[in-house]
């Protein structure tokens, strides 16, 4: 049966035919999980284009897809400052006025470097040529910048979203999922889904104030759409048009919530097969004896930290008996201990994989968090910026790591952390117990991905899971005009009704007090 | 790479440790859905005991299950003389309320015999005990009855939902699924996803009147629930500990609405692989010539029809040149052309799947239909109760089919509709449309099936998909005392801004009026 049933599937997979997919990526980490499904779409023989500025960080060329650039008017440099420059705010220990003004300061800036980008790319004319004339079946694009769904309206192409979430819940609004506050934490806020009623009241404050926050994030965005496409668009109406939401969401890590049809979840989409270390790093774990080692991380946009939070975070490393590998290209620290190996790249996944890895300490970023769920390895987590912090609470309240303050953390608290994620056996037990759920799936992620990526290829979108919200407006959808129109009948009726009652008795009345004149004026 | 990501799949599909299942069904149509996800998982080495009453219609024993039954007060000639009367109502041509008090009437009787049928099992004490002594993994049941998961919950076994829904979304709102009466048409509604402000109106009454309707329903249940379980439960509370709710839903036919993680929608899970026909109707078949053939059924629990009707159906299924292949087990309509082969049993989905079928004629149940979405066959819709109504009218409105009062039909309605839908490519464009986007698919939906029952088996539930919307009442769902605490703290602030305003007037106007007053002393 299992193979009469599969081999329509296997049989798809192999007939289809290759179609044409326009590419625009978010840079970052972002970057890294599309490209593991572009390999799978290549290899399937699908041609594919991906369009990046010239000034870029990790979106980098293959042989798997064509890369077009598109200048920028800033430097490849100036990204990296800014890089640099936010990761060294979070470590920063001046007071929190100064710190706020600096990260509004940075944030700013990135979105004046996010806006310039999809600007010089909206209004270059040989690129935009180059999109009319190619008659691309899809585009795949990170929503998290609109620029992909910009170009997708304007040259009617469908889009397939690649992402974890949009700030302020817009993905989900632009997808018409509902989003009750009273078990839907915000991003930001550190709740969980089970909210007491002080938390309720924040989080329902969050959700009010989330509109006008990312109004002033995304209105740069939505004047560039509304001039390049001549007509009025605000954020959330751009995003509606996706097809298809691929959320980069399993929920053993995130809270189960109402979702829509379009939106598929392929959660640790990047944690991939095991490949084999290299002999540099198969040496190392090799050489750990029997108490394994320890995988460190702050992220791909985080390797190097400051000296005085580098020389606490050794000292606490030094005192345990594993061996840990910190991806750090930084000063190297003076009292830097045997056990500690400083690299500048490592095979996280491989690394995590292995049977000798005993914790992972890590900023919580969303691709890591999911890698150590897949591998089943314990976490310290320190988160840093963005939605860190609430991926970090996720994994706490699981039992399946430590959360760490990066500002306040000493270094026992750092090796303390360490030692229970390792000794305790609780957290392993908790991040396996999380694992065989992750892992326990009809079919893997990356082909999830891949598949509906060419549904929209194939049919040119999935007009069928369009639900018919979106021709609602906001009075409509809460069916708050049928419930005026009701009250108004309700209210109208009973004014009738009592005034038929009031007119009714007037004339018993007025009746009955001529009845009993004549009486009266008969018995005068 | 494909063969990498769906290795540990296969390995996981042969390698999985057997489980032990029980199943308690729902007579009629819907337990032959259920038995083919039943054959999968025999063949995939589970132990399978299905547990039904002796006096049964179409649950049957098998080599794939072993068939455990209890005795019931009623007899199978008892329930079989409730469908034929239910069957006979629907083409009933008497008065309106002749009609409604016969319907009503039988609709009291199968809930007499359905509630007997639950109150037989959960009083059963041998049953119950081997139930006890078994060791479940998990219960896999259809909800239209709640036994199966009051017994679930005695036991505290984890469930499995199989069905298409529950009257008046009982379903919906066990799962916490939010359901926007401004765009989700209730069932017997007739309206489709795209209403108009008049039905947005009845849709509304209509969710609304819900809950009064179905407690109508199903208040025998609550009571036999509340009294065996001995604490207060309402029909959706205790569907509301489901794990798992396999839905025999697909988008390409229903409309897309919000759903919930812990649902799976296998629509078309009864549309298996084609088999060869047998010689008798490979010889009909082969015999139509080149305007082939048409199914018709009135589905497994209506197999005959009044002459009156019969004679009429008769007449236009004579006027076309196709070979008509009807299921009917009634008296021989005496004006049978040749082209009419009257037959007690028909392989609907492998004579759907036959390239010379040109239409089906149906009643509109969902089995049929997805039969004939799967296999691209235009439709003649005589629906007859249920959601048969709702079936059609999805269909007609994507253009797939054509809906035939059943009551009111002429012959020659129904000779016009068939050449409709035959003749007219429209018809065949769209369901072949709609065929594609249902087939495209990244798993059968019946591997999908299998999957999540073994999930609850192996992993005791699927507690990490349970919303924390179950911890909330109606009020904390809905933010309403939220809402009025904010309310009331605006409302105080400004009653107290107000209040200080106003002393602070009075103050300055009593200071004023004391400072003239000297002055006019003076000036006296």
């Amino acid at each position: 049966m299992l193979a009469a049933v599969l081999l329509p599937f296997l049989c798809c997979l192999s007939s289809a035919a290759a179609g044409k997919l326009l590419v625009i990526p978010m840079e970052g980490s972002h970057w890294l999980s599309m490209k593991a499904v572009l390999a799978e779409l290549s290899r399937r023989g699908h041609e594919i284009i991906v369009i990046a500025p010239e000034s870029r960080m990790l979106v980098d060329s293959s042989a798997m897809y064509t890369l077009k650039t598109y200048p920028v008017p800033f430097k490849k440099e100036e990204l990296q400052e800014l890089m640099h420059s936010l990761a060294l705010d979070t470590f920063s220990e001046k007071p929190f006025l100064f710190r706020f003004l600096n990260t509004w300061e940075n944030f700013r800036k990135s979105s004046a470097i996010f806006k310039a980008t999809c600007e010089s790319l909206l209004y270059n004319k040989e690129v935009m040529k180059y999109i009319e004339e190619s008659k691309f079946d899809a585009i795949l694009t990170d929503p998290l910048t609109p620029c992909g769904q910009i170009i997708a309206l304007h040259f009617s192409i469908p889009t397939v979203f690649f992402l974890r979430g949009v700030p302020c819940a817009i993905d989900v609004h632009a997808a018409q999922s509902p989003d009750p506050p009273s078990y839907v934490p915000r991003v930001f806020s550190l709740y969980t889904d089970h909210m007491t009623f002080p938390q309720r009241v924040k989080n329902l404050l969050i959700s009010i104030s989330e509109p006008f926050l990312c109004s002033t994030v995304f209105s740069s965005f939505e004047s560039l759409a509304s001039d390049f496409l001549q007509k009025p668009m605000t954020i959330t109406q751009l995003l509606s048009h996706g097809s298809i939401w691929l959320k980069r969401i399993d929920f053993v890590f995130d809270y189960p919530v109402p979702v829509m049809p379009n939106m598929i979840f392929i959660g640790g989409v990047n944690c991939g097969q095991k490949k084999p270390l290299s002999q540099e790093f198969e040496a190392i774990v090799n050489a750990s004896g029997e108490h394994g080692i320890v995988v460190f991380s702050l992220g791909s946009m985080v390797s190097e930290i400051p000296m005085k939070k580098a020389i606490e975070i050794t000292e606490a490393l030094g005192s345990v008996p594993q061996t840990v590998l910190w991806r750090y290209t930084g000063e190297v620290p003076p009292n830097l201990p045997k056990n500690i190996k400083l690299v500048k790249w490592l095979p996280q996944n491989d690394l995590l994989a292995h049977p000798k890895t005993r914790a992972f300490i890590t900023h919580g970023g969303s691709h890591g968090v999911y890698e150590a769920i897949c591998n089943a390895v314990p976490m310290v987590l320190m988160p840093l910026f963005g939605d860190q912090m609430d991926n970090a609470k996720r994994i706490e309240t699981r039992g399946a790591g430590l959360t760490l303050n990066i500002l306040e953390m000493t270094s026992k608290d750092i090796s303390d952390a360490l030692h229970a994620v390792i000794n305790d056996k609780k957290y392993k037990e908790n991040i396996k117990r999380l694992s065989d759920l992750h892992l326990d799936r009809p079919i893997h992620p990356l082909d999830l991905a891949v598949h509906w990526v060419e549904f929209v290829m194939r049919h040119k979108g999935a007009p069928h899971l369009r639900p018919a919200a979106h021709e609602l407006n906001w009075i409509q959808y809460h069916s708050l005009d049928v419930i005026a129109f009701l009250l108004a009948v309700v209210l109208l009726s009973m004014f009738i009704s009592l005034k038929c009652c009031l007119f009714c008795c007037r004339r018993c009345f007025r009746k009955k007090g001529r009845a009993s004149k004549p009486t009266k004026s008969k018995s005068h």
